[in-house]
């Protein structure tokens, strides 16, 4: 496992053969659509430790043939996630004034889900506040902003999020970010939605302040797909593949981990040749269930039309 | 004057033909490269009313060559314009610790202005605070946002820059905007600094707070280069000409100001067809002469090693 | 008319206030939804000389309402501009084999809408020809380049044209273009299809070689939207009204139209501020129409799902 | 070798252990600044099929410290590129009148780098012809197009070309392309230069027609820099290590072959994760490499003025 990183709830208990983890429960179904829904809970600090995730719920929409991009199927991976988006909305409290964080930075490609779902979800808090009359009294007040990386602002982005949250006072906040998984095949196919919070910028090293409900006093939702896998993720993974089919002594595979962590301090990822083209229908994806779950008493063709 | 707008001081100044206003003070020379230093300030409120400008300090510089693009001319533009930046900041009192902030919409570029400035000053708060040995004690604390504009993010821009302040405690705020000048010879080749502060979006019709020294509490430099005219501004300034030239009666001009107000409504602006080219160019300017009254303690190659 | 610019037939017919102009047919009529349909058929050379357009026929669909984005009308406006385009497709032969050319400089936004129109058509000649059992013999063979402008490529537009139709064989040749109008009314609310070709650049002065049915032996459509009005165009017309309504002496006038001319040299335009957009969804209606226009046994879901 | 792909003639030579290969010639030297330079000379057919790159010759400049962007270095490396492309020009003939063509596709990040290359080099043809004297007679005849790929136009990019080369009449051809590798230290650290022709998107599988001095008529040189390995390939290598270390039966190691090969079906690639910034600055390495070798005569300062 060492060497090995995801973002993904469930992939990180699926390191463990053995059926279940203290601690962790999961739960997995699919849908009539085939589409599959995974819910983990870590439920204390032992199953968190466990498998390295923070105490709190995770649910992951997993639906493989997404890449072919039919519109039907689109549509109905979109509504299951704003399901579940909802579900754990409403298990967190009042939510009539969200505002949205994209996470990640617009000028690096395989980064910039966040920023990007900032300008395509459906945001209201400017006309509800100004000029209320002319909008639907269903609409809920939604705000969105995109406060850049530590590297380019100089500033950390959870104390830039504390202070807008001072002012704006929001009821709750979802953060978007592009996520990293172990799998290349979940690239692209998987989301997931947590409340347990997310540390910018911690997949590459630096600690940066939490951004959590504990950091800022309202739930916090976030929200990811997996648009790369670390290079030396995938040298691990076929590593561990190897060691276990060839019976290898331990200290042999050493001498290749050697060669791998070459890889690892070199910020090598794999992702599609067509990264521009992930990171667009994604980015898509999510604003679409955002705002079917927000919006849920609006239908999609009212909420095209506010958004024209 | 009415139908006619212009974010320059100097501008505001120059409609009235009479030598002094009361209440305004202008002092206007050239160097030796020939590049036009005017220097106006309000005094008091009745000179604010006057020209329809708040009370403070308004440098501009003014180089008609700018547009031929010589490397020799732009750095002496650039240093005369730091060196006015570095006389306002002087007046001001300490600014150790600069936040800049880059108003704006990126994703219409006549407005892109702020956003890219941004992307090119040297911001260092991150490396002072966390990693302070990698970096030279000359360099000062330099952080860089650009928070979007409320019709995309639902969000004031004063609320945004307000809340970050509260965390980030800087002692200075450089604004950097995109303006309106009332004349096409001024796009791309006149640069303001003021410490008025200023209200985003005010040219668009929307009240927005104001980004100045009494609602944040610190000095608020605002720096900007002209990058359209309003098309109303042009059709005003020509049927002016025009009305002085033919003696027409006052009422036959005001049948052409019903074609104009046409135009009025429909936020059409004049600009240069390589509206692209003159954005880059002019945020490449800007952030040099940032960059260079900042950091004077440091050579131009100096603060380029920092950024690569 | 002197320092008036339009690329718009109808325009350039409405400069004359008489009925009737010889070599010249006009005939216009609105349809049900308002839609205006303007046919434009310069017959001699007289007629061509009179207006300033080459022989041939010209089509403008008009719809002031279009910037209301409203997608009922959108869909009638690209339905109704598809019907003209293919009347003029079947005058002129078999179009079986479409090369689509788009003009213009995709760096330069108000520039760049043949380009973008070039990445938005269904191409489908690399399918045709190597994969055909892949795909429904309805779909005609059709592909799409931006050979970029002379003063990036250093290359003529029409003999880059030229070389590629010689090896490719096309038997008809689409352009797209941005226009320049004379009124910002029909900036984004006017579309134009003619087969009386286009000289690239043509509007900057530049004189390059005719893209037409002379040139390239095969026909060619050209089809635009006005995406800009020239600054001094606006100023002119200004003028005009000014001088009539005062009726003031030629001589006065003159003396304003050299304040003009300094806009003339300066390349200055009139667009909407956000011109991005205006790019964009002019884009898409184009693209749009086009589609409906060569598939029209294809329903609308089928071109997607081959775009997808 | 089976799965490992390379562009670079360089690694492929390099698979072989043996010292010599029959027809294949190589000398590889270090300048006093630490960058190496590797020549490889295929020169008949046997030699050919032995490592997979077609007759002819091959030059790669290499320099691990190129990531860390010294502007010196820079420098150096792109005199010692420009002084290796000028001798594999001066043994092609004549080259007074220069076509660059920009392959790869500009919407995708990680194969832009031909197009980007097209839009910095200094074109001059038109100037040259349409006002000769405007410019310095020691300026040579440069042209450049990105012509796009087949999948987005419908077109051959062999036959464009083709068509372009029948009317412009260059006397030598200059292809860009970005390169995969089968090593990651090499991503953005190696410049390769070839006389030997390419075949566009052979890496992707489909059978394109080569662009090369026998199917254009004149000597065509490759440039490329490598800004991918291709997932399949460094699972391969990683493999054969493994294999090699661990001793392993080869019916043991050929299970995992199987799990690579879901690999390759997905055109993954691996990559820095600032992709971007990799293809910015590999493109501006280009195109000075590029200004250099063809300008020879020029300073850096004069082609600079020339391009502004």
């Amino acid at each position: 496992m060492q060497g090995i990183r995801t973002d993904l709830a469930k992939e990180a208990v699926a390191f463990d053969e053995k059926k279940e983890i203290e601690g962790i429960d999961v739960f997995e179904f699919k849908t009539d659509d085939d589409i599959t829904v995974n819910r983990v809970e870590v439920r204390n600090q032992r199953g968190a430790e466990e498998i390295g995730k923070k105490i709190g719920k995770y649910v992951t929409v997993e639906c493989p043939e997404l890449y072919d991009k039919d519109e039907k199927l689109l549509a109905k991976v979109a509504h299951t996630f704003a399901d579940e988006i909802t579900k754990m909305k409403d298990g967190c409290g009042k939510a009539e004034n969200i505002l949205i964080i994209g996470l990640g930075n617009r000028k690096v490609t395989p980064d910039a889900l966040g920023p990007l779902v900032c300008e395509k979800v459906f945001v209201s808090r400017h006309i509800k506040k100004y000029l209320p009359e002319m909008i639907d009294s269903r609409v809920l007040e939604v705000s969105a902003i995109a406060p850049g990386v530590l590297g380019i602002t100089g500033l950390e982005t959870a104390e830039v999020i504390d202070g807008i949250v001072d002012k704006i006072k929001p009821d709750m906040i979802i953060v978007i970010d592009a996520l990293a998984s172990r799998s290349i095949s979940r690239i692209g196919t998987s989301i997931q939605v947590s409340d347990a919070g997310i540390s910018p910028g911690s997949g590459i090293g630096n600690k940066q302040k939490a951004i959590d409900r504990e950091t800022l006093g309202i739930p916090v939702l976030s929200i990811g797909i997996p648009t790369v896998v670390y290079a030396y993720t995938i040298a691990s993974e076929i590593l561990l593949s190897a060691s276990i089919k060839t019976n290898a002594a331990e200290n042999q595979i050493s001498n290749v981990i050697g060669m791998i962590q070459d890889i690892e301090g070199s910020d090598m990822i794999v992702t599609p040749k067509n990264i521009d083209m992930l990171i667009q229908n994604s980015s898509d994806l999510l604003a679409r269930s955002i705002n079917f779950s927000i919006h849920k008493d609006l239908t999609e063709e009212e909420i095209k039309r506010y958004m024209s």
